[in-house]
């Protein structure tokens, strides 16, 4: 086998994306020295380094669009507050408010070359969204890429900010965003499974406790059980989201506000707040707010408990799908394609393996965020660009595999009555529901000779003449068993 | 090295705490058959039985007072509801009231002798109680031990209830009171931070991101920073223990009240929650809230928020005092203990690093949660003693932790004043404070020689004639630096 | 509920075991000041304070007795090698060995207070053992404890050492023993599954993959791979305790060997090997060794691996022996205590469930030692008393676990042969078999018409006159079918 | 802002790559029914359904070129087998053989379109290469893709093989090429830190412990530590790659063999080795093997080890790079992209950055592993896709990170010297090495004045005359110091 590059997130080292030798370049210049950048990029040299730094895993932030936009939608809030406090002037406001206007519109997502994995605390991303709007405001102010002495993508755009207040902000954005997409996915599948409790709401069956037979219930409140879990599953993500909501903006390099004006705060707040409808607020104690990584540490947790949840769900569907001949084969999942080759008419769960193994990786991705919000430092953590690319990927992962789940499992699950209620009617659980009628003693014995001979516990009721046969089929309604109806 | 048996967490395999051969004995008798109990055990036969399938941590559930006083609750409770239903006569109620009284009162602990780590899904837990109980009460009306025909473990002390519903009932109530005292203890820590943060308040020194210097601050800011922090944390573990208060009592086996009395569930919570004093309440739906473990994964993830702030402050600590002479020696932490033998003087920041094992541990348990609570099957989990027992161990630790750190390290931290402004003084990021006054280019010019010269900023600054040494003096105020107060 | 402490690894803080006013004490002195510490106590100052510091999990280094009898050996190795070359007199020496022979015999272990739980890097647990070790001495020579100027803990029993040599050096010999006997554990169990495949060796049955009818197979297949699989954990995982024999005894403070005598690296580390009669060798690069965790981190990753197995056997079990009417029922596992109160007759699988309750616990811990290893910095690893307790708890309590699966579980097991028997001649997956008799086309009619009509394969086949009865039968011989024997 | 979709790993759901409706097509059968297929697709309809249930993560199978080559490696030593069995005939064989290798240099990765993320145990991935095969078979004998009744993905490409066989074959085959390659960039960064140890082993510093200042060294030994690191990690690595040797081909659905003709398995497995160069071995028991995920789990530990060590170095070189003026400052890290706009002249240690955040995602991915492993159920574990996705990414990823940080960090950082030398000097530390000369008691006399002083331990000594000033400068001799040079 020849020895070819590995291309999972495939990385680019050393072969940056621009240096055919023969494309027209301009000059850059940083406190390392001049390097030469493509002539038609909107990037400059703070992002070809950076993309020459970082080629760990070929996703960029390009990749991720509600990151994107979130990071245009804090520049143009920076430039409206710079504007409004007399900072930055009419014609650089203008061109600067609509560059961002074109990234919040998806125009430039090819220029966000900068690789989701990277050192720096986020600076990358930052730079990389100055020179892109600052070349494309150039370029609408009819000037030439690269003229930075009239509008430069620190002095101008970054202006009254850096990274620690920019960064963390706009992921903070991206990640409600992202998992308001995920809640409406829970909705769905909710639904899903609402839907299928009220259809299987007289279907009676053995409910199982410890993998053991134990008392009647209904196949309709096992389902309506999953969309309670799910129901509340999504109050609880709601509540953690809803901590996202605080920002540091404003609060500079490490929370003093330095160089940031008077009235920055609560004006670039308020602005961001508005174009991104979000109920944003800044953080009380801005110093904290800029090296604590607390809510995203909160977030993932509460994404690990939604990933816990749907994944024994998924288990319950995979073990009560079991069979057919051999298993539980009490539901049939749709068969969404065919199984073995080896095994005509095999079919297999695939699509609840497909969310277990996103849970799987939901949950990982939390040991993940642990780690790298564990080993901040003093006033900053270094390590957001991994816990929001976790977050990020956790999230929609996650939204995926709901609606998967949803449209492609639940939505044609069908159950198999029949065997359900023999099931039932040959459980030896029975007994205790018998309990206040025939008392302990009797019940005892019935359960002895029915786990000896195989009988069905009814059978051996009636043929011992405890009940009268009228009052044993009223007490073994389905709805009297499953408690949805009062006892004779 | 002779095998001697290892003894942490001593097991007892085969060596059952009561089997000298010439003590009095009791015979007693379940399914499987009889066995001779010590004849002034308040355990029975099913007791003896958990002791010998689960000789794996030599804990014991007596070990956990606050988990055998909610389990003498739920069973008072329980008595009193069968009591007011007509179900449990006045003498029985009477002494069965008692009995959980005694237990509450911590004097029947060493009777709870079941090993934490248990299968059954705490059924072993509920048998042990059920026996101590009745056995208890038994002795309390005249009659002998082991007398079940009069008053019975599971018919009498267990009435209404299932394992399924007292147990997990049992470990919030437990987990509650545990959580309520780590609170208390982060409320002692955080005033200590506070405290620490006033004493500080006009120590200046340099911040730092990325353990590179950046701009001026103080250290009182940066010890109000832990204080915030710790009273984040209080805000969320109180949200996240709020719901242990929904409780599934009346639920019995899979949560369909199967032979619990019509109106049980609500005066049971009732009576547990004046026992207790807490704001307890029945889940809407408890065939949901009998397998859901959402409850515990919420608190697990949230006591590792905890763990990792933690965590990050120790981190700290420990960096900021590190020296005395090749280190940052910013902070002076007391002195508890001699550090190295063969190093004489040296002192080590053992209460920091004992801080952060405890929260490696709560971190890994946090794993532990997880995975018990994703392994639920169907109606039930039977995981749960793990669980309880994660949650209390970390929960534990993690007070103990918060005090020792209160007590033994920050409230004896002392500064190093004149370094620390040293520091300040010769930093290079004074520059950035520079900036609105003499300009970024001037600003670069003045950090470039700074860099190569080894001088400092303020001297350059003066010696170049860019600033009166008024004004210069003016700006580099502590307060002024550190946005305390505004810029001159 | 009273606000009463809890009792979990209970902690001490504050009530130190010492202090009732009128008990008899001994003036002992530190860098920090004089102490009292009680009469008779064979520990001294260090202890104390370390007793007072670190009040955080209640179990003490005493509880160990691997690691107190590993120190007692590293101090015994130590003592001859100075006497060998000449730092510590005949006396001295003759006492000091006696004290560290009682010492590995248990006599002692009581001596061993200091929590398990501690900074310093294990320089309290050191200094625990000089303390007693010398006092021990002091008392053999006839003089009074805490007479330290005729023989110091730290001149003459610490003599050429360092705790951060010493330390690892005896954790490693205590982790070394404590998994040799989990490696005795597992034999047991693999020769418990061997004996089980040998049983089922004639017990045919359907596999299953992806919980999906597959194709035959026999109990005793099922049963060797639970086998195979143990004797592959345990050859993994004495690969990995191998590593540990490599030590950095002589290397003290950082590895320099600074104020270790030429020549005591490898004396000491022989006189090691003989006392312990394992087969230790010294680091080739002692800073290296000094400061690294890896051994430890893979000898956890191991055990993780094991508990994964474990864990995934135990879910098989439980799933096999689900039923006995709703379930797979293919199994019974012995009954070792009675089920529900509430269920009479249900008979749980406790013991699968607490060993999978144990592998959760180690894989937790896993997480626990991973970030404590990478928690290190520079010279050397202040976490590594978390590692050593993560590693013996989880060893400890794997073996208990594996002891118990094997006596009170496996060696009880029971099969359900003609209810296996009857499940593979129902089963469709039979016509897998039948492709190269009956061709792919007619064995996806067979199968089809199975389906449709539930009737078994081998009915259909004889109806269809596809295969006559004796060749059939032929075809379907258990061995056969299980590839036991060559197919007709 | 607008709801985009987010593109992370940009799934495709219901968007199938195929369907502009006037695009050619051809006609596909399966079980469930009929589907059109571009017609000029290679891949066929098991393919197509996968695309729609599977789209999780954006990522296809064909982004990793290591696994698609082994499955064209795999089905070619099958064809090579079969054909040699007399299964396969010439004309078919020789397609197939060349449609195999065409895979294998690369020409048909595009075809590939499988998600990653997938249930069903690798069928689809498996489905997926066969379909490619067959229909580039076809294509080079002349005949029309589709033509399955000529030469069928299932009956000739899938001959005598199961995706229970031939996935997990391939998927080993894989990893240990990615891990391989990830060995080669270890050698690379050890090589660095050698280099830099030779370098700097005349440079002498303080060492540290918990923080510290404890005992002089040499920046040589600080940084020969880390290459003696990486070699005992490449060493480990290999030994967990080689595991990956012990294949399953042949074991078809449940390790039994069954349809596999007599003879298959010895020669499969010779062919493949032969193909890929590799010394792969048939596992002794094919059931125990087909269902084991152990080679994983414990690679994937390994892989974590080696995160965690390169962790630990990483946070040394941000720690002793940090500064300039209030930090370490012992060396520095190369300036390789400008930092903070904020700040001008920051530089921060970027590269490490990115290397700690590689390895909290691959600790992060050895939980993954780890519940995917332990969710295994009887004869197959349906959750390998997870796992070679996650050892696929945490290898790449380590690869990237290690060849990084050797070529843009290590081969560029330079020692502050005589900072360095000036923090041995003022050192107190220094007293421990003049114990033997001076005495203990001397020393810590002279330890006490410096400490409260602030004077050097050296000028003490020779003001109390203790030492002449030769002997002096003999004794602290940096070679004598750090233990490479023998005392005077």
């Amino acid at each position: 086998m020849a020895p070819v590059r590995p291309a999972v997130d495939p990385p680019s080292r050393g072969a940056c994306r621009m240096n055919a030798a023969d494309l027209p370049t301009r000059t850059e210049h940083d406190l390392i020295g001049d390097r030469e950048v493509p002539a038609d990029a909107y990037w400059g040299i703070h992002t070809l380094r950076a993309q020459e730094n970082f080629p760990i895993s070929g996703v960029t932030i390009g990749d991720s669009p509600f990151l994107v936009e979130a990071l245009a939608c804090v520049k143009q809030a920076a430039a409206l507050t710079n504007h409004q406090l007399g900072l930055l002037d009419d014609e650089r406001f203008a061109a600067i408010e609509r560059a961002c206007e074109e990234v919040r519109a998806g125009d430039l997502h090819d220029q966000f070359v900068v690789d989701v994995m990277q050192g720096g605390a986020g600076t990358s991303t930052n730079m990389n969204a100055n020179e892109v709007i600052a070349n494309r405001a150039l370029e609408i102010l009819g000037r030439a890429k690269g003229d930075y002495a009239f509008l430069h993508p620190n002095e101008h755009v970054n202006l009254s900010q850096s990274t620690n207040d920019v960064y963390p902000t706009a992921v903070k954005i991206a990640i409600i965003e992202a998992t308001h997409s995920l809640l409406g996915a829970m909705e769905v599948l909710q639904g899903s499974f609402a839907a299928k409790a009220e259809e299987f709401r007289g279907v009676l069956k053995m409910g199982r406790t410890q993998l053991q037979d134990a008392v009647p219930m209904t196949l309709g409140q096992e389902f309506g059980t999953y969309a309670v879990m799910l129901g509340e599953d999504r109050s609880r993500l709601s509540e953690a989201v809803a901590m996202l909501h605080e920002i540091n903006l404003g609060a500079t390099a490490i929370g003093t506000q330095l160089n940031a004006p008077l009235g920055y705060v609560p004006v670039a707040c308020e602005h961001l707040a508005a174009l991104t409808g979000l109920p944003l607020e800044s953080a009380v104690d801005l110093i904290e707010a800029t090296q604590d990584c607390g809510s995203f540490v909160q977030l993932s947790g509460t994404l690990k408990r939604v990933a816990v949840k749907i994944g024994k769900i998924c288990n319950d569907l995979r073990l009560l799908s079991s069979g057919p001949r051999a298993g539980l084969n009490e539901i049939n999942l749709p068969a969404v394609q065919a199984g073995s080759s080896i095994m005509p008419g095999k079919v297999n769960p695939v699509i609840p393996e497909v969310v277990n193994q996103v849970a799987f990786q939901v949950i990982g991705m939390d040991v993940t965020v642990t780690m790298a919000a564990e080993a901040g430092q003093l006033q900053l953590n270094a390590f957001e660009p991994v816990i929001c690319y976790s977050l990020s990927v956790g999230t929609y992962r996650l939204r995926e595999a709901m609606l998967v789940l949803a449209e492609r499992c639940v939505d044609g699950i069908t159950a198999n009555e029949e065997l359900l209620r023999a099931e039932v009617e040959s459980s030896i659980g029975l007994v205790t529901a018998l309990n206040p009628f025939i008392g302990y003693a009797a019940a005892t014995e019935v359960a002895k000779e029915a786990l000896a001979t195989g009988r069905g516990v009814a059978e051996l009721v009636l043929e011992r003449g405890l009940l009268p046969p009228e009052q044993l089929r009223a007490i073994l309604q389905p709805e009297v068993l499953a408690n949805l109806a009062p006892r004779p």
